[in-house]
């Protein structure tokens, strides 16, 4: 992988503006320099005349996605097992597996596997959860740093509720977490550490009270999952009868807040006085629509959450979801969506494509800062998809190519031989 | 494509028993007697061990799937316009691409495509919409037998409600099906007619009554949509007052009933008293969960039907459905009866891998005679997917790389050499 410092890509370009809006621009121009976008352009301007053109050949180009919720850990499992509801499948499928990842080496065979996968598909970042092993969460941090990919991984904690064989001590698990996080915070740089308590039904007020102050002491971003399942929400108002909503036990330690960077998975059971909290925590919630409906858990109120002006982005939540493809997590939330109107909620119109694109580039891509959009300043993450199979005897519009891309999943990537994050060809090897 | 007399398929079979069993079997050896499955065995029986023997090394091998409602002038637009309602999409969408096949010759590029797909998809064998037109569907008839699957094609006929560019005036839709009825009925192998009212809103009852009139002098069989979405249903009781359900008028002009071999896509909102007709009248109910989600239909009751024993198979509804692969089928199968039961009505438990399975190969293959399992006596349909490239580091069963496969949907079939129809691999060219 070798970085030009600054380049064109020419080729069928597609990108969001806003939440609800998505520009296209056919033989359109994309100026990058250093990384970052100088801006996107019907015709080359003067002053950037000299710089090396890469003509894609009219291939649609793309932000890249953000993967914001996915079990590196579960990976070997994805499309197996998804005859049990969230509380039976954590025990029958998901420990059992991640508990292999004690042994260092199964971790690495493993872990390459996945970030192999994630390498060709649309991802260019990822939010990820690893297992409660640190030695394997580091295996998989260099790993993702090879890759040119980004990504925050975490090292899982919990505690209680947990099978003997796959749990922690929670004086170990915070050790643990401390010297994983010295030994890798400054370590790499495509990859970080991220606070990961597994949910609050495995992780006692003591493990979460440590984790809130490894959060302080070290200023780290955390991850962990939300109002997922019916169970799930009631045995948390069991285990911490205090709280008026699932969020609270994850705000009054400190897990959440103000400052804080962090990412909910799911919150499909979210409600208003929920909704309220993530909203003042500025908490980026994470759809993982096929997920949702593999372990039977709901359809979640995303307009609900976008009509409130609350941050949304989307996760394959691998392996609860079975493939990796952030296409076909675009797919499934329109799916979904319409599900939801249809059924539940005739006030929660459907979410239309521009959204859901959205959700997937540049709404999760405020995690990392200015990326999954190609305004200027944006970092530059694309993908360059060849798609000229995929037509038939008839004129398509960019933006129809890019519907037919979402619809068709990921075979269409196989023909990708250029995905750039922040301005690296990675696939370029 | 050449056709063995009698030889023997060795690799990793699984296949239905019953509706909800799915038997798998690891080196199994599947005996095929001029296209009929003589039996599947663990060991070679004695009386077979000069035939010649086809090894795998190992490929998942599975009966073909069916899929029962396909709209071949629809696959031109898959993955596009995705977002309406059935009524307004079908105006928007559906019915000026259809027009396009007055013209024979964009009929034959187009339906090229669509049939080149189907060969290389799981499907063997389908039950397929082509246009108004019947120069076109004959075009489509001759690719589908050079093709090697097996089919019934439907001229379409609509004569109300529909708009001027594409309609038709009675009579003559009834004399141009006759006509195509006569130049197709025994012009093919693997190739016949079927009847093919669009819906009810688009059919006089003066036409639904030649088609019935025709459906008996030519004992053929019949296709059509059922109680697909709530508007649709509302149009129906409005057009047909005297009918106790929609269900009836079809039943009424006899286009299903007793010994009328009859499939009918949908039935999302079969009441109690529709239940009751299709099970009277042998009605084989299509499901097309995808379409369903697409077109923001809702979600089929598949158990209540499979509790009071009435038929189901599954169909893709391209373009209401974005692909041709039947394994997403069943992938969306499962995930819709998940979502039903969890939001709709908990009475109804969501569907197994085994019974999604089974409503793909052998719920549907009723439709075609004694087809879709690999039962002795059975005609054998077979695909031979190698998918040693999706397993990682551990132990798999037969069933967990069938339900891997499942879940990975199309793009594993890439590497398929050998998919058999009737005995007869037609990937062999």
């Amino acid at each position: 992988m070798k970085q030009e410092k600054a380049f064109i890509l020419k080729g069928d370009l597609c990108w969001s503006t806003s939440v609800s809006e998505l520009a296209t621009m056919d033989d359109g121009y994309l100026v990058v320099e250093d990384g970052i976008i100088a801006g996107v352009f019907k015709q080359i301007p003067e002053c950037y005349q000299a710089l090396p053109l890469i003509d894609t050949d009219n291939a649609l180009i793309m932000p890249g996605m953000m993967d914001l919720h996915v079990h590196g850990s579960q990976y070997q499992y994805r499309g197996l097992g998804m005859d049990m509801e969230l509380l039976d499948w954590l025990n029958t499928y998901a420990f059992p597996e991640e508990k292999k990842f004690a042994d260092t080496e199964y971790a690495r065979h493993a872990y390459s596997l996945f970030v192999d996968d994630m390498k060709q598909s649309a991802t260019t970042r990822a939010v990820i959860f690893a297992s409660i092993h640190y030695p394997a969460a580091k295996v998989l941090m260099d790993l993702i740093e090879e890759s040119g990919l980004i990504a925050y991984v975490g090292k899982v904690n919990m505690d209680r509720n947990s099978p003997d064989y796959y749990v922690e001590e929670t004086a170990r698990s915070l050790a643990d977490t401390e010297t994983w996080i010295r030994e890798t915070i400054h370590q790499y740089k495509h990859v970080f550490p991220i606070l990961t308590p597994r949910f609050t039904p495995t992780c006692s007020d003591e493990l979460m009270e440590g984790l809130g102050a490894l959060q302080k002491k070290y200023d780290l971003p955390v991850q962990s999952h939300l109002s997922e399942n019916p169970s799930e929400c009631d045995w948390v108002k069991e285990l911490c009868p205090w709280s008026s909503c699932y969020g609270e036990t994850y705000l009054r330690p400190g897990l959440i807040g103000p400052g804080i960077k962090s990412v909910m998975a799911h919150c499909v059971y979210s409600d208003e006085k929920e909704m309220e909290l993530l909203g003042e925590n500025e908490v980026l919630i994470v759809h993982c629509p096929q997920s949702n409906e593999n372990v039977a858990s709901g359809i979640a109120p995303i307009r609900k959450f976008l009509d409130r002006g609350l941050m949304v982005g989307m996760g394959s939540d691998v392996a609860g979801g079975a493939t990796l493809s952030m296409l076909r997590s675009i797919q499934d939330a329109l799916a979904v969506s319409k599900l939801r109107w249809r059924i539940i909620d005739q006030e929660d119109k459907p979410l239309t494509i521009d959204e859901a694109f959205y959700l997937a580039t540049e709404g999760g891509g405020r995690f990392f800062g200015k990326v999954g959009s190609f305004k200027k300043g944006y970092e530059m993450d694309a993908l360059v998809i060849p798609d000229r199979h995929l037509l038939g005897p008839r004129d398509y519009t960019v933006r129809e190519r890019l519907e037919r891309v979402i619809y068709s999943s990921e075979p269409i990537l196989e023909g990708m031989h250029m995905k750039f994050v922040k301005g690296v060809n990675i696939l370029d090897s």
